[in-house]
This record gives C-alpha cells, structure tokens and sequence, in this order.
C-alpha cells in the first residue's frame, strides 16, 4: 500500500480489463505526463538540492519515456491508434488539493513531489491490481505491468526523499514535517479515488479511475 | 549545413570555449527542453498521423533525456551545479517568426515541427564548431560533442520527415509546399542568429547565442 490510505474498489479492475484498449490509451498518457511532469520540475527548480533533484528527476523522466515507448509498442502491436487522452480528474485533484496544505517556505516543490509520490502509489497498486485480473486473460499485459510495478515502488521512495532532502533546505521543515504533509495528502488522495469511484458508473477504463 | 543559410560567425566558439562552465549549464537545460517539447507534441497532437509521430517524439524524447542524463554528469564531474538558465531568445524568435508565416490548416504542427528541426540543424552546426574548439583545450568535452553530432542531424531529418508527413493529411500541404516553409523559416532563422552575434557582445557562452 506504501502510503496509501484506501484500497482501491475491487470492481475497478474488473471495469478496467474489460476496455483494454481505452486503458492502454490512457495508460501510455500517464507515462507521457509522468515524464513532462518530472523535467517540468527540474526546469521549474534548477538550484535548489544543487544537482541532486536535477539527476534524480532526470532518471524518473528516462524510465517514464521508456514505459511511454513500451505502451507505444503494445498499442501498434494490437492495431490501436494513441488518440487523446481521457480527463485526468485524478491528477487534477490532487493538485488542487495540494493547493489546500498550510503555506510554508519551500512547500511549493515539497508538495509537487509529495502529489508525484503519491501518484506513483496509486499507479502501483493499480498495476497490481490489472496483473491479478490479467493472470488468464492477456498474459502478455499482465507480465508487462507485473514488470512496471518495482519501478512506480521505486519512483515513490525517491520523489518522498527528494521532498525530505528539499525540506532540509528549508526552515522548520525537517522530515516529519515533510512527511506529515504527506499524510495529510494522502487522506485527501483517498477521498478523491472514492468520490472518483462513485462518480464514474460503469466507465473506470483510466489507470486513476 | 543543413538546411541553415547561414554559417555562425567565427567568434562564437572562441567565446564559448573561454566560458565552458556557462556553456554546459545551458546546454543541459537545451537538452531538457528538446525532450520536454518533443513530448508535449505528442500531448497537444495525440490524434495526428497516428502512431508514427508518437513514437518518433518519443524516441527523440528519449535521447534528448539521455544527452541531459550525459551533460548532468559532466557538470557534477567538474562540480558544477545545474542553475537557472540564460533566457532562450533564439528558441523564443523562432517561434515567433513562425507564427508570421502564412496561416493553413494543419500548419501549427507542422510549423513546430519545422522549428524543431531547425533548432536541431543549427545544434549540429554549433556542436560541430565546437568540437574544432576544444580540440585541443578539453578532450573530453570534444569527444563528447562529437559524440552528440550524428543524433542531432537525425533528429533534424525526423522532425522534416515528420512534417512532410503531418501535410500529406492536410489539404494542399504537400512535400513542397512544407518544404517551402522550411526554406523560409530558415531565412528567418539566418536573421535571428545574425541580430544576436551582434547583440551579445562578448557574452556567448550558450548553444544558441
């Protein structure tokens, strides 16, 4: 679960497995924003953690581009075209809430990497989820996101150190601090996949649906 | 040469090679951009050409993040920190020169994909200056451009292609007629990198200056 508060609902992959083709379609989005998102913030905060944030984020962004191409790869394979991606309300809410947390100096890139943390959480317990409801139905699938779940883990860890590292930069933001934003974020984040889970009916073919 | 009308002047990699530390800051945040502009392509245009342009960007995307990945390390191994970059008025002209060219739909893409190109095209040549520069002065930083000339003609020759392909969906968008464009964009271009040799003075130390 690593921070998460809330399990997923059980039906959300049962949903999402039964449109494939709109999941991929989303899924190879979020990668491609996941990977935008990570150099946005080296570009956004090039000074800040001297060159540490900047490598760390830069490896993110290079995995992310990968998997972007891995979805790429699966969609030509089975005659799917990208298309636009569906409204990310997930994300979008996680910002906003984000937007919520008491102000304090340096909180703008915490939380930016707090909101990154926690969307790697809940992708990876989502992967988790696909790679059980995909066992007998599409065993190419489920061993590709069996394969992605260590690295959305990985990601996790390094954008809550990043946060803790930046935080020591700053003023009366040491680790609990830091991580007790995260906590906060993460009740925000279970009220958000809830309200997503009962707004949605039927259609919950999005990775964060 | 390209597709440049122009060569730079002689002066801009003496002057860059006498400010390496300067020069590598901003080529790390140019290579940063190429992947972040690559991949928001590929979010504003999901829908165009299919899957070709998707994954082209992103393959583009990939290397451009790798390069960022290679320009990182070599600054921490001088210990050098990233920093902010010096504002990008070359990239910034171009596009707004862009803009001037003659309104047609499907334009806007192929229009940034042209810009793109060129950006490529006069990196090369530039990449190429200097590793006549540092011939002497830095073996590892020659080795090191040399290294990125072959990527940076490549990725000129994709974002071409991709733009006669981008027209071939469009109404009176042929080969030539993309091709047409391109010539005057790089005669914008020309003007653009003649006006800024002669406003900087004696301060070069960036990729585009």
């Amino acid at each position: 679960m690593l921070c998460l508060t809330v399990p997923s609902d059980e039906q959300w992959a049962v949903a999402a497995v039964r449109s494939l083709p709109a999941l991929l379609v989303d899924h190879a989005h979020c990668e491609m924003k996941a990977a935008t998102n990570a150099l946005s913030l080296v570009g956004r905060y090039p000074e800040t953690a001297g060159n540490v944030l900047a490598r760390a984020l830069a490896d993110i962004a290079a995995e992310e581009v990968l998997h972007f191409q891995q979805v790429l790869a699966l969609l030509d394979a089975r005659g799917l075209v990208l298309g636009a991606p569906p409204v990310d309300t997930y994300a979008a809410s996680l910002r906003h809430a984000a937007a919520g947390l008491p102000p304090h100096r340096g909180a703008s890139l915490v939380d930016r990497l707090l909101v990154a943390a926690l969307i790697e959480a809940r992708s990876c317990e989502r992967f988790k989820l696909l790679t059980a409801a995909l066992d007998q139905a599409d065993t190419e699938l489920c061993d590709f996101y069996a394969g992605l779940l260590a690295s959305e883990a990985r990601h996790y860890r390094t954008f809550v150190d990043l946060a803790c590292e930046v935080g020591r930069g700053e003023p009366a933001m040491d680790e609990p601090t830091v991580l007790s934003r995260l906590a906060r974020l993460a009740t925000m984040e279970a009220k958000i996949v809830s309200t997503l889970a009962h707004a949605h009916g039927g259609d919950r073919a999005t990775i964060h649906g």
